[in-house]
């Protein structure tokens, strides 16, 4: 199944010279959706990890059911203000704009193998902030999935340390 | 399985006067996630849909996962400027504040029998605005399926002319 097929690219969105892939295809059709929810499962199954940690809001398009579908735990990231008990904090640039995320500090133990799930890597800066909150956690990172890689907007050696799954690469 | 056992309820969060339910655990504990994911899953194959619908952000937190088990379509629900393409927009007043949401025009069809998810029924407000979202879009509702429902928030009668799946009560 070609993937790619199932997402609009939309330029100027949401600023001038960006293109934005546009997802909402792909997930309304059942087909498209669980082909690409499978294949982070067998990746996340392969890798050996028992958690799936992922930001607000898009990242969680996937990994609930990439979660579901191998069995494992879900740990969510998100924006300040979202998580009620004691948190972690890293900041990170946007592709257009700046944001800080935060982890709850109980949710992660170091007996934790974690895989990093969102629905596109862009430049990566919410990846390294993620990578942050689990390094202060103290959990292991045994990979990453992302449904698209926007290899345009960064280095070919980024997050080149860890093992990594994208589906679709523009 | 209990799943109340796995929300922690925190008072004054975000403001004051609010019992805030904390999901986290329920999410990071793979067992209860999946127990809570199959109840919802059940239900929507019960009342056969073929889509499932949620809001941004926690609403895609169960319905990624019951989209899949269920083997429907999902198709989202996002704040203002998030969804690139024309959309429908209805406003809603929260437990907290007030909001706007947004679904893509062309996403559902007349055809698409619905069930909406999210992870909190409270005083109805979101889901007030969602099946307007659908009715506009010409889509049928068949259910809503929700994690926890806080029946102190609001009347008995709720979305009593809909079918209605609540995991939790308080």
């Amino acid at each position: 199944m070609d993937l790619k097929e199932y997402v609009i690219e939309i330029n100027d969105y949401p600023i001038q010279g960006v293109n934005f892939k546009d997802i909402t295809p792909l997930l309304k059709n059942s087909q498209s959706f669980k082909y690409a929810v499978d294949k982070m499962s067998e990746y996340v199954k392969k890798v050996g990890a028992t958690i799936i940690v992922a930001p607000e809001a898009r990242g969680f398009l996937f990994a609930s059911a990439v979660a579901y579908a191998s069995n494992c735990g879900f740990v969510i990231i998100r924006k300040p203000n979202k998580l009620p008990r004691e948190v972690y904090e890293a900041s990170y640039e946007l592709e257009y704009g700046v944001n800080n995320l935060q982890i709850h500090q109980t949710d992660l133990k170091k007996e934790d193998k974690v895989v990093i799930i969102d629905d596109v890597l862009a430049t990566g800066g919410t990846i390294h902030a993620i990578i942050e909150l689990i390094n202060k956690s103290g959990a292991s990172i045994c990979g990453m999935a992302f449904l698209a890689d926007l290899t345009y907007l960064h280095e070919d050696e980024l997050f080149s340390e860890y093992n990594k799954l994208s589906l679709i690469h523009y």
